[in-house]
């Protein structure tokens, strides 16, 4: 495996199709006239388990051989990714074995089970996570999909950029949300490919700007994981990190009550529910207008996975 | 004018087209699994202020004569329809003289003004509403236009349903909400001329079920008004009760319990954002499963304007 580039892009696109949702592209006139200027929403919420990791996973279990298939998959994820693993894994008739801290939410375990998924609960340290998960290889020979660092998963996600670039012609800027960065690498290399003349930014949470500061030191700087925006808690890893130092031209950070504030507006406005990783980019844009104005700019809405409760709690604080 | 027929509909269609979104029909193969057969929903939570009474609105304010359009229009509401007299009657070039009571949410009057409209503030009762836009009329000479009991609304109302029939083909029922039954008399209109081998359901909150009574006495019975649901309290009009009479197979009520929890299944499993009242006629399906099992459905999801921390907190308690 390499860098995707314009014709892996393309085929993980075409293997991908037929099990994914093409989601709309929104606009909202109300949002574009506080933001300055007009934006197009792609939306992931929308995509299969509720959020763009859908597409990685699929691309990532398609990709491999026969007799890898034969053997299953294995990640570990608290999250979406589970989720997306065990479907793309059910689709192709594969086992998949999915590593989860015992403190996950139960919802999001039953979602995994009822795609079939085995769960290896662990206790919730990074540490904990990977020794059972290479415990779990070790005894199965399962394959491992890493949520973002693995190119097959980056081909995947760079397929939303792709079709919102299909949609909505000579974009200005496009923007992603940035946690480990797959779906920023991937956005990134859509753009190049099939966008050349559209900047890409990122959009990050200030108590988890892990992706700021390495994009300032040059290397990869740990997390320290303090946002509401739990889905981009995560630092870069060596496969994104690089893609994103050479194409992404600026991460842009916000406060977890600016990322509460876009998410509000967008459920608002647009009548969608989102989660609040997925506000960040329009906290973004609303927070850097000056940068934006009178531009064409596509954001990705990453996903809508969100429990209500919380988003009660969130917005009424 | 008349009662709608295909011609007045299809007209009302061309007429209002320019200014209204086609809002898209979206589907949950969770929600089928739950369901029991397919379930087809238009999303007028998408449509230009949030709810389907953009249609109607529309409709009337273009099918004035020049010389009334000079005189303006007037209506009274505490709700969506005001919104969107004030917003057709500004893209016309109209004056609109709306009559709000003065409890009705800052946010709802905000939206009026936004749109230019002038709002005459009244005691909150029936009697206060319509003595105030009597005296507005009489000052101004200009035209009324009823929420729904004005056949001009229930030919704009229709082509909510008309859209659906286009995309989802050989539906088998088709259900709406109903208050004072202009979006109800619309669809069942729209389906007699578009759809004629689809059954008509209305669906209604067991706390104001006065359509349901309606159609066991024959008569226009009184609402009681005691619902969540709180777009769906009025009775019903002369001109509406006619057309759901001959038209309507059934009314289905629900409890506000099951409304909330069919709410809280179209927010979590279609990530968009709908109002209680919105959530009625799937809770209506949920409810009656044996007389929809395997048939295809159309449901008209009527909008999506609802305070966010009431909803959270409705759907969370």
């Amino acid at each position: 495996m390499s860098i995707p580039n314009q014709q892996t892009i393309q085929q993980a696109h075409t293997r991908i199709t037929p099990y994914i949702h093409r989601t709309p592209v929104m606009t909202s006139a109300g949002i574009d006239e506080q933001a300055g200027c007009p934006l197009y929403f792609k939306c992931e919420n929308f995509q299969k388990i509720g959020a763009f990791k859908a597409r990685g996973a699929m691309n990532a279990v398609l990709s491999l051989s026969e007799s890898a298939r034969a053997k299953g998959v294995a990640t570990h994820s608290s999250g979406n990714h589970a989720q997306a693993i065990a479907r793309a894994a059910k689709i192709m008739g594969v086992k998949s074995y999915i590593v989860m801290p015992r403190t996950a939410p139960e919802v999001k375990k039953r979602g995994v089970r009822g795609f079939d998924g085995e769960i290896f609960e662990c206790e919730p340290t990074l540490a904990a996570r990977e020794s059972t998960l290479a415990d779990v290889i070790r005894k199965t020979g399962a394959t491992e999909i890493h949520p973002f660092n693995n190119y097959d998963v980056i081909a995947g996600q760079a397929t939303a950029a792709k079709e919102l670039f299909e949609e909505a012609k000579d974009l200005d800027v496009i923007i992603a949300p940035v946690g480990g960065g797959g779906l920023l690498s991937g956005t990134a290399l859509a753009t190049k490919y099939f966008s050349p003349g559209t900047q890409v930014f990122a959009a990050e949470p200030a108590g988890a700007d892990d992706a700021f500061r390495s994009m300032q030191s040059g290397k990869i700087e740990p997390s320290q994981s303090d946002s509401i925006a739990d889905g981009l808690l995560t630092s870069l890893g060596d496969k994104t990190f690089p893609i994103i130092r050479e194409l992404v031209k600026e991460v842009i950070t916000v406060t977890d009550a600016e990322i509460v504030s876009a998410m509000r507006l967008i459920w608002e406005r647009m009548k969608i529910v989102v989660e609040p990783s997925c506000a960040v980019p329009l906290a973004a844009v609303l927070k850097s207008k000056e940068k934006f104005k009178g531009k064409r700019v596509g954001i990705i809405l990453s996903g809508g996975n969100v429990d209500l409760g919380r988003a009660l709690k969130l917005m009424t604080e």
